[in-house]
């Protein structure tokens, strides 16, 4: 290595899918001289080990935890307070702790109080991953060009976040600061509702008789796809997230429910300037997507 | 040409999307001598003769319908009654009309009775298209691996089904024939509900006051993005599609609402293993999805 890594060792804890991926990173760019995981599944921690990702992986906190310069927690947001709690005693000062949780009031909640004092604790939430889950689900890339949110909270120090800023950005990814509340309001629209409504879609067509099940599954390009690739993702870090952000999930699904209702009457009662008039306005959003380079 | 094409002339009714690729595709495997387009708009029509999708192009049907083997109409369902009777004076017997609406029913209903006695009438729809509209939208081998599904009606020569038939094959698709109640059925679910839920939750980000719609675009890559692409499809195509699909949506949307109102219910109330039992059951259907190669 031509220069010192940005960490001595990172400590993954969950091996899935974004520390999986978060290791093939952290390998390319040469950012930790040591990569280890806790994780409490043995096969998760041996399938990491035998693929390279990180040079020791154990299903006991004590022999990876300590020492590590950085710890990110990569479990589902309701398994966060449980681990929090696990990790605790074996966290040393000056570690900085950051965690990929897809809600964040609900991780500062669990997570904050387990982090001893003297620890950094930044919350982070990578706006990247895939349908698949599990080390062997780990992408190359995952991150380049890609959203890091991170939510640190008030009297954070300035140094940590900025080690953390540094790594998230030599891995490509666009960091970018935010308030946890807001955080959670602005992802129940981008993400869990669109998540709620593809398992909704996908549900309501798996309940369908058998041979008209069959034919939505072979008719599928017609757009009923375009749903099925969310709603493959990781049941329970979505049961999760619904669970850890509901007050801003439930007040999105209203305002769904609400539109949907408008363009059921208009279909109803055979009203297509209104419907014309709504599918013209959407045409305006895709647009701008494609010209923030976000499609 | 080696061998003889399978039609002398084929005249394309409204040369947007649709009738612009397969436009490409009949070229490309000499299906027609020679390929001629009725639109009502000239723009439309000096696009398809200056992008050399068709070798005459016109406003006016005496100019290009007449003699034509095959007339491929391609226009907005609800436009399908009024081109049948423009067209009509110009068709000659022996002539297969087809056309590519998203809805079967209503055509039979609005175009069927324009076509003189002596002209074989087979309704189709390929499920195939990007949201992208015009001319200029041409896809070279869009129909490449998509279903067509062809809803002959009762008496429909058998000869003339299978030049049709042979004419999709020919440039790819799998053709499949159906009743057009039963096309509306089950497109009602794998396609025009899709788009429906897909129009109304960028509708609902639509809404939302300016700083708040801008974070929706920057952070869409987390779900919000994937309903976009459809969303962005034809207004006026999808107006008469909802509108001359009536009751088959409105009976989806009843369901789906359904189904989200207890995904809503289980929210609020912290059922958090209905929600992961109903997300384990959608994982199944993607995979059978891709199983069938159609992801």
């Amino acid at each position: 290595m031509s220069a010192e890594p940005l960490f001595e060792t990172v400590c993954l804890v969950g091996i899935g899918h974004i520390c999986s991926s978060l290791a093939l990173a952290l390998r390319r760019h040469s950012l930790a001289r040591r990569l280890v995981a806790f994780d409490i599944d043995p096969d998760a921690c041996r399938i990491a080990v035998e693929m390279g990702l990180v040079d020791i992986a154990s299903t006991d906190p004590a022999e990876v935890v300590p020492g590590a310069g950085l710890v990110v927690i990569g479990v589902p947001v309701g398994a966060m307070k449980g681990v929090g709690e696990t990790l605790a005693p074996h966290l040393t000062p000056g570690t900085i702790v950051t965690d990929t949780g897809s809600v964040k009031q609900a991780v500062v909640r669990d997570l904050g109080p387990a982090i001893p004092v003297g620890v950094h604790f930044i919350p982070g939430h990578p706006i990247a991953g895939t349908e698949f889950s599990g080390p062997a689900s780990a992408v190359e890339g995952l991150f380049i060009g890609r959203w890091q949110i991170l939510t640190p909270l008030p009297g954070t120090d300035p140094a940590a976040l900025e080690r953390l800023t540094t790594l998230w950005q030599t891995i490509g990814s666009n960091v970018e600061l935010m308030e946890p509340c807001h955080h959670d309001r602005v992802l129940a629209i981008t993400s869990h509702l669109p998540h709620l409504i593809a398992y909704t879609i996908v549900g309501t067509a798996s309940d369908l008789e058998g041979h008209l099940q069959q034919e939505v599954i072979k008719f599928s390009a017609s757009g009923f796809r375009d749903f099925t690739r969310i709603a493959a993702s990781d049941p329970v870090m979505w049961r999760d997230i619904f669970l850890n952000n509901r007050e801003a999930v439930l007040e999105v699904i209203q305002r769904f429910t609400e539109d949907l209702t408008a363009l059921q009457r208009a279909i109803r009662w055979g009203e297509g300037e209104i419907l014309q008039e709504k599918f013209t306005e959407t045409r305006a959003i895709r647009r701008a997507i494609i010209d923030a380079r976000q499609a």
